[in-house]
């Protein structure tokens, strides 16, 4: 199943989507509620409604406003370095153990809204991710378990401020500036997809632009790997992000450097899920952009 | 004023505490709520129901069970290396910019709550620390309005895994095991203290073993300057946690190194705010000791 969180004449809820069409399941039943929250807590019986689906019309996905497809996560834990061409284009050495950080839900926006360049860094940086959503919760899960575990795939730009992220050896300024990790907007069951989302073309571009390509092929760690080292320390919970780190062809190691400039759109495609599309504006701009609307 | 979190006679709520009584302000007015949050959300005048208090029956501060100030922030974040001697026993440069970490609602307790050492490491290390609670929030907070900002102070015990916070350079494992962060019980106002709790003696001990015992005069971010260099990335939102470091004398540092062991009961104390005490267990015996309740 394929969903997309947002806004369309049936207002806000979760579509279900097939094709080019939606079907707003929140309008089925108002237990499903304004993002995935109670379908991945297993509160409706998804399966039914999407069967009933033609009980509420048929809206076309380019009409949807994306939102966040969980309002609030309960954590969003990232992997630093997964590719290993990235690594080496950060110049760090080849890790035996992933370097995680963690953003916060203020940092996160849903894809098409604006990803904001603060004022204080013209150093904005793009990353294509995948991101997992956590299905079922739990701790010191094993390897070969894991998969089940997973309640869904989307997109992720782990948007990075690099001179803030190098402000000290702990990366958290530079990947916590407000509005600059865009997320969705589909969100895919993994029955739709490769096992562990793997062997998938990554790409992000501005325009015409190929910045990042890829695959998820290359991770160093895979999702089940992922799953089975966080849980060690953590307990997993319904909702949980993962986000798998990015391939190379950042902007920080392309020369010059490739910072992402107010006006343009940066855009990240994952084969078999979808694209992820966010205009920058400059923080400068914003109450201006705010007052006006 | 000073509150704590918990559960007396009452029932779950906030308690009003003054020397050694305490009044459930949830049990004057239902809309306190079972933690802090309505208060720092101003959905109540608490100044109103304080001198309302004795419409509900005193109960002796030592037979409260303490809960979590809030139950969900939407972020906590932790300055790494405040404390000058300690940025040197850990090996560290003094930075110009402070380290800053993230930890996950999963990892914190309440006072009295076990801190659970894993099963995949003994290094369960103690930090003593101030605790900030944002009350007002914002984005861009000057220094000199920053204190403006805080609803009050609290007690932190940042524990560590250090095997794990050195796994990599990013130190969000080791900084968010499951039930390591104890918070808490008291919460105390800003015109109860020195301006941005300044000054105050901070210890952690074990028994008659004192561990660190500096002040908090000590700190190179102060609280004031921490709000704005942290506003300055992220906005602030009401409810959210600041943790401001650690002095000297973490157990790592220590020769031999000195790790938190079962049986033991750890305490943070600072001056004019109290004491954060808690039982240390392994996480083998977690099962057997949730069987018995």
């Amino acid at each position: 199943m394929r969903f997309i969180v947002g806004t369309g004449a049936a207002g806000q809820g979760v579509y279900l989507v097939e094709g080019t069409q939606a079907w707003s399941l929140t309008a089925l039943d108002s237990k499903v509620g304004p993002d995935l929250r109670a379908i991945i807590d297993g509160h409706v019986d998804v399966n039914a409604l999407a069967e009933r689906k033609t009980s509420v019309p048929a809206e076309p996905v380019a009409g949807l406003t994306p939102g966040l497809p969980i309002a609030l996560p309960g954590k969003i834990i990232c992997l630093g370095l997964n590719y290993v061409d990235h690594i080496k284009e950060g110049g760090y050495d080849i890790p035996d153990y992933p370097a995680l950080f963690i953003r916060t839900n203020s940092s996160m926006i849903p894809a098409g809204a604006p990803m904001v360049r603060p004022t204080c860094s013209e150093q904005l940086d793009y990353e294509a991710e995948l991101m997992v959503i956590i299905g079922k919760g739990g701790k010191h899960i094993s390897e070969a378990d894991a998969l089940s575990h997973v309640f869904g795939y989307t997109l992720f730009n782990d948007g990075s401020v690099r001179e803030y992220q190098r402000k000290t050896h702990q990366w958290t300024p530079g990947k916590n500036f407000d509005a600059t990790g865009p997320v969705g907007p589909v969100i895919v069951t993994p029955d739709e997809l490769p096992e562990g989302a793997n062997g998938l073309k990554i790409e992000s571009r501005v325009g015409q632009e190929i910045l990042q390509s890829a695959t998820t092929s290359d991770m160093l760690w895979s999702v089940a790997r992922t799953i089975a080292t966080v849980s060690e320390f953590t307990t997993l919970e319904p909702g949980d992000y993962l986000a798998m780190g990015t391939p190379p062809g950042v902007g920080h190691a392309k020369k010059p450097p490739r910072w992402l400039r107010p006006g343009e759109t940066v855009e990240v495609e994952i084969e078999g899920i979808g694209i992820c599309a966010n205009p920058i504006i400059a923080e400068e701009d914003m109450s201006a952009t705010e007052a006006a609307e």
